[in-house]
């Protein structure tokens, strides 16, 4: 059982997670390469006190660094979803499942929308991760949406046990997928179905198929959680990074308004001490 | 008319003030060498990510280099007062003046507390501000009560234009004080007054006075300007940072526990981006 599971590995995730080892608590960090992050491609970046004039790529490597130094774990991987198990959570990452007393999410910028009938047809087609559901459309037709290049092994994965495949790329270059795919370069419109998903609309193209993997970057949070406060598309918090759910919190971008490194470090520290208060209250009772 | 006045160079007065110049708006630092601050005695500092393994030292340095590069002028000078003046603000820099647009109020850790009486006779004798006040005493007996050597100059001051100066410090070793002026080290347990002060009581001792300047590292908040909205001891905030007055703001230990460097540069930010926001608003008013 950790004490505290982040998620997310920018500068909010990777605060939380230091300032949890500081205070000698089990942390565990779950996200994509911190290389991943958009900082990492910006050329200069000025506005975090103490480091002037560095890269963004300097800069993550040294949060990366750091992190490390303290002897922090990052488990690459997406959070699928969390569970709440009364005093504590459980998360899918990817079909591991990981324990925790406390979870912050600190999953960055809110992902901007869902398609049409996303929503309702998560569970009749719609899915976000193939490991978790690939095996159900084994031998059918699906398609896949993939927004960079760590979609690819999940689509190679597919087309290992589906009939066929058809992969729609946002990004412009395709890497390493199975000659049996069909590629689509661009963004899906909708989602297409009647009483389960039938295929999904992209450009002029109708693709057919018994289901729609969405690959995004992050998960919609509405989904990752259920009964989690939102502020429209931004995680409700208070100033000590608290959710409306004990022993949960966020920290960063995906909290709101401004997207800037110092606000996501320092909400990074606050909900890692916030979190640290509640496992000892916990103990304590 | 500077469009932002910082009050504080610690580091949410520091972050604050490297947004706000990013942002292209004058601002200016106001408060003690950064070298004084507790931080720069730390022998280790390991929370702040990006800077593994620092010394208290090395930050505040990095720290200062950051604001200079980026053109940020440290005033050396602790603020008196802050008057609303309707759409700006005036400081009260220990009598020189400086206008602002806006004001973030970045002054680190609460006071502890004031003394008996304190409060009561402020303007009855008790004072902050030798340089202010000092003439209201001229060939009076007064007492200065100083927490370390920055308050020597005044105390000097004070010596040649009042009779009696009885110098109370609460640190151990008074370096340049004029032979004149009674020394007593202690720190003080009530002010003594009928209809004005009378005096200050220290350890066993009564010492008599028509004045008590009470030089201390910060003015206690409540004084530093009138109406601001309070939380006990420290100011409230809402997440933008802002007050209770429209283009006034604070960040850091001021505004609540943690008292975290993380925090204090993540609300630094924050209250800055608030203060461009204000000052962009009311120009296009």
């Amino acid at each position: 059982m950790l004490d505290i599971a982040i998620i997310g590995a920018g500068p909010a995730g990777l605060s939380a997670a230091i300032n949890g080892a500081t205070r000698n608590k089990s942390v565990m960090v779950f996200g994509n390469k911190p290389t991943s992050s958009l900082i990492y491609k910006a050329e200069q970046v000025n506005n975090y006190l103490g480091m002037y004039g560095v890269s963004g790529k300097e800069m993550i490597e040294q949060y990366v660094d750091h992190a490390t130094n303290m002897g922090v774990d990052i488990h690459l991987g997406k959070v699928i979803q969390i569970f709440s198990m009364g005093d504590y959570y459980t998360l899918n990452i990817e079909n591991e499942f990981f324990d925790a007393k406390t979870v912050i999410i600190a999953t960055g910028l809110p992902m901007v929308k869902m398609l049409p009938k996303e929503e309702e047809f998560i569970g009749k087609g719609v899915s976000y991760c193939a490991t978790c559901d690939g095996m159900l459309y084994k031998n059918k037709d699906v398609i896949v949406f993939g927004e960079t290049q760590e979609a690819e092994k999940d689509v190679n994965y597919l087309s290992e046990i589906c009939r066929n495949v058809h992969y729609v790329h946002k990004y412009k270059e395709v890497k390493n997928i199975n000659k049996t795919v069909n590629l689509i370069n661009g963004k899906p419109k909708e989602i297409i179905a009647g009483d389960y998903v039938e295929g999904l609309r992209v450009k002029e193209h109708e693709l057919k198929g018994n289901a729609v993997f969405l690959l995004r970057e992050t998960t919609p949070m509405s989904k990752l959680i259920s009964g989690l406060e939102m502020n429209g598309k931004t995680i409700k918090v208070n100033r000590n990074m608290e959710t409306n759910l004990p022993g949960l919190y966020a920290a960063g971008d995906c909290t709101g308004t401004p997207y800037q490194i110092s606000k996501a470090v320092g909400e990074g520290l606050i909900a890692a001490l916030s979190a640290v208060t509640y496992i000892d209250r916990q103990k304590a009772a």
